[in-house]
């Protein structure tokens, strides 16, 4: 059935079904004009948002609708990791082509509900609206971390370690598998890096600990590490080294590389969406931090350190010491 | 410039100036993976969302830049009105077409910076996309209330007066005159119907106001009268009339009506975006209301009475009572 068949009323009736995870936080959900919330009155509150366009952050031809349900939570829910918080209550708006198969859209909302039950998060309202071209979907998620404890972009000091909760470039060499779909390499690695762009799992318990561990300054990687690197220096007024060589990447990431014939470095450094987490922490604070991750499972790979600001954001390289450019996704400039 | 000239980060050091307006409560605002806010303890939260796809809400052949980011947030603001609430801090969302100038783009944060100063709300966080042919942009808004003193849609009950709080259709109007430029009604007329297509005010204060009176039921009117009628009573279980000789339509949108051979009842009960709250209240409530209203300078106009559910929702009409149909703006069959 087509979207222009059910109309507005009638697919709000649909999607409103089954939003709610937790109603002890809820007064109110989807329904009224806003959604009624009781807050924890001892928690600071955190609140971001994060748009998707069909076409330009996703595409139906390589990802179902479940999936981009789901990854339009993750990649809010992986903010509020980068923060040390907990996520809490989303709203959802979406644009909608009137051709879309409402069975596609009752998959997105299906995407959604599972990550919101993974993540623990209430949907407690949001806004269907018709696009002519596009479907746009656009999230903004509540959550909430104990008063003093969030940890800023701002914190890191010359001297402190700078560290990754994972390998990365995954999600950029799943992307140009996509985009290039007769790349001959073996099923595992399509498979992992596919994954990586289509299925992001935010790192809501590393998020949770790292900000336990006396860490000084956090972020997501969304748009690669060296961008993430150009916002924590930027913010804390440092310069950086990060060594090329210390840059995790999982050897499947490698052989899609291998075959395409590019540096998967490249990927590592630039490719964004990997949705781990870079932080920095203080030289005495590495073994906490390493053995609390670890406690979870998650392994945490130390890529290099933070320096004073006139030494600037350095690559220590193969072959050389260069500036660690800026390069992430700009998303006008595709 | 161009957009595609000046590039992401650019433009988001362009566009996160100026944003906060009460320091008071924010910890942290843009610039960071998410805003860190200070809840007041003894408050319940509201939070909504509302998105704007240009060519569908709005045009730049009508609608200044600074007008289309005013109404992104006043939309919001009206939703936080009509559960007695106030706002607090929006983070915006906007896919941006890479021809846009960036003179027209600050414009638009202009709008939204004052209309944020207007209604007291902290601009803290959002995100830049790209979209390649439409601008849109959403805004989710975070409200707060006193704990218990939220109104609900669900709290209509037969007897109860039904009132709205100005009078309806001029948005309609409006938009007619923007799409049919030669219709050759008075100036003053014109202007007046445009500038409540393209500058609505949400009712802040008199969602305020009516909260402290013990009114049963409120909604905004974002898709027309007979809409928000629908949603008010299927959400209270009632049934309502609404007697058409009372619902208050100004003289201007009458002239506009005539000129264009158009039912100005039609613009009042189906028209929507005239942002004035329609609300129900017990027959005593009545005059605490009028008198409470009249303090801030709004008039109230009652409009029908709510019924049992049995009776249905009736429109009694010049011409003979009749179903009220719900008629609103259907999104996806325009």
């Amino acid at each position: 059935m087509k979207l222009s068949e059910i109309g507005e009323f009638g697919l709000i009736d649909l999607l409103t079904r089954d939003l709610v995870y937790d109603r002890s936080r809820v007064i109110v959900g989807a329904g009224d004009d806003a959604a009624v919330l009781k807050p924890d009155g001892d928690r600071w509150l955190l609140f971001t948002t994060d748009m998707m366009v069909e076409g330009v952050h996703f595409s139906f031809d390589y990802c179902s609708a479940e999936q981009v349900g789901k990854k339009a939570l993750a990649v809010n829910v992986s903010d509020i990791a980068a923060m040390g918080g907990r996520p809490g209550h989303a709203v959802v708006s979406v644009a909608l082509r009137p051709d879309l198969a409402v069975e596609k859209l009752n998959e997105l909302y299906l995407g959604l509900k599972e990550a919101a039950r993974e993540y623990g998060i209430n949907i407690v309202g949001g806004d269907t609206v018709h696009s002519p071209e596009r479907l746009v979907i656009n999230v903004a998620l509540l959550g909430d971390v104990a008063a003093g404890r969030a940890v800023y972009r701002t914190g890191a000091r010359p001297g402190d370690g700078v560290y990754v909760t994972g390998s990365l470039g995954a999600a950029a060499a799943g992307l140009y598998l996509y985009t290039h779909p007769d790349t001959a390499c073996s099923t595992g690695a399509a498979a992992h890096c596919r994954g990586a762009h289509s299925e992001p799992v935010a790192r809501l318990a590393a998020g949770q600990t790292l900000a336990g561990c006396g860490i000084s300054a956090m972020d997501d990687i969304s748009d690669g590490l060296a961008s993430e690197m150009h916002e924590i220096c930027g913010a804390s007024g440092t310069g950086c080294r990060i060594r090329a060589v210390d840059v995790p990447v999982d050897d499947r990431v490698r052989e899609v590389a291998a075959v395409a014939g590019l540096d998967p470095l490249h990927w590592a450094l630039f490719g964004g969406e990997d949705f781990e987490l870079v932080f920095t922490a203080a030289p005495a604070a590495g073994d906490t931090v390493r053995e609390a991750l670890l406690q979870i499972g998650v392994t945490v790979y130390r890529v290099g350190e933070i320096t004073p600001a006139e030494e600037g954001l350095l690559l220590d390289a193969e072959d050389g010491i260069k500036p660690l450019l800026r390069g992430g996704y700009d998303h006008f400039n595709i």
